[in-house]
């Protein structure tokens, strides 16, 4: 069994998904374990911010990385307490003072109907000042990280239907998440890292997504410098990748993948 | 080949990828063709509703199945204009009457600072009140339309990284749409339903990426009694699924299949 994690995946069928009865393809009648999945909305002080459906573990988690990710929360000491309502599934994160954020949400309220559309607005502006420091990597690591991953117990082998991503560091992977929406599990556990005091530049991160701008402008604002996936790429995700010097692998599956930014920094050391 | 399609997937690599160098697992250079993902906004009449990332075919289709399936446009007669401007990656929507989204978020300005989280809450009002009329289904016919389906020549099997959404009937796949985000690939069909005045009733949806909650709600929205995915389900897609009296097939691989919700009236033809 792999033994580095700190975090595993965390399979509580009980709670984090229901038993349905159905048919198979030859009619007979069989019970199929399904994700949950449900809203959770996240207030910043006062403010609704957004509503996400999450498969519902680690809520003040997802809050925390939401906010950090989309620079909204910039360092752990601004946050004054983090609070889930279960009964409303609202989180509630309190900042010591109010954020940037709010204060421009007053003056835009009147221009722009959603929140998101706002802030990945000036996602990109601050996208265009992070520069990753390069790290080598083995292709052997890659491989091992691979075959750890996919032979760690998680929900995705029970349930299907679920996205993962995996803070890996080179000895393998330290904190697995997964949730029905592949950006939760990330923000999970950029709030786990933000939340532990853990950095990014000497970390690795896996995702079962698709390597897409979104997934590719969070990794860079966690600082971490190598991102993998067993999925493809995006145009867009490339382009953020090569400007933030993101070494960006996909297609990861067996012993082939496509590195299609900073190739430079593989060592290949298998054949 | 593939003969019964209306509108076939579009292959158009020129203006929906670019081509990227990178290197592959032994160090070899090689061009890869990655899907192109960029931000379209849509604006009913003067309000901005929502900026989605999309490959950019079919803006205007895109719009209006968006605004159909969040009940925000409930008849294509309520239509006056469709406008799509490529420069500035916009399309606008224009209404012969203001429509009651207009209205309501006029009040709703201060309370809510995301437009789709309120849209999404009034939409599970409307899902209430669904209810669809059961069509029986040959076995054989959904292996059918999954094979059609698979070996059809598609953006997927070229540069991966992108879901398919396909309108069918029971004589075959009808119209393909693929997008990097699911939910546009679905809203895609729905605008061309719109607009070709096609009726959900006697069709068949089926998707290849997760049967969660959002895509349930829009096959109900579409009046489509029978939805197919090759991926795995969520707790609430089969809740939902169940009340509004849809049939859903999930894990649609080769021959075999998970039905969670209808399967009275699947006919095994097959065994």
């Amino acid at each position: 069994m792999v033994s580095s994690y700190i975090v595993p995946p965390n399979i509580d069928l009980k709670n984090l998904s229901s038993e349905v009865k159905g048919v198979n393809q030859i009619g007979e009648e069989v019970t199929a374990n399904v994700t949950l999945e449900k809203p959770l909305t996240v207030f910043l002080n006062s403010a609704e911010i957004v509503t996400s459906m999450t498969i519902g573990d680690y809520p003040e988690l997802l809050a925390l990385g939401f906010l950090f990710n989309q620079r909204i929360i910039k360092e752990k000491r601004e946050v004054k307490s983090v609070d889930f309502d279960e009964e409303l599934n609202v989180v509630v994160v309190r900042t010591v003072d109010e954020t940037p954020y709010e204060i421009n949400s007053k003056k835009k309220i009147r221009t722009s109907g959603c929140a998101l559309g706002t802030v990945f607005g000036n996602l990109m502006d601050e996208i265009d000042e992070i520069k990753l420091s390069p790290r080598e990597i083995k292709v052997s690591i890659l491989y091992d990280l691979a075959r750890k991953i996919n032979t760690t117990p998680s929900l995705y082998l029970e349930t299907g239907a679920i996205h993962g991503t995996v803070l890996c560091d080179y000895s393998g992977p330290l904190v697995y998440m997964e949730d029905v929406g592949r950006h939760n599990a990330v923000d999970k556990i950029s709030g786990w890292m933000l939340n532990n005091d853990v950095v990014g530049e000497d970390k690795i991160l896996y995702t079962t997504g698709r390597l897409t701008s979104e997934m590719v402008i969070k990794a860079a604002i966690m600082g971490i410098p190598i991102l993998l996936s067993r999925s493809g790429f995006t145009a867009w995700g490339v382009e953020i990748a090569k400007s933030v010097g993101l070494t960006m692998v996909g297609r990861l599956r067996g012993e082939r993948f496509l590195c299609l930014t900073g190739s430079k920094n593989l060592i290949f050391d298998e054949k």
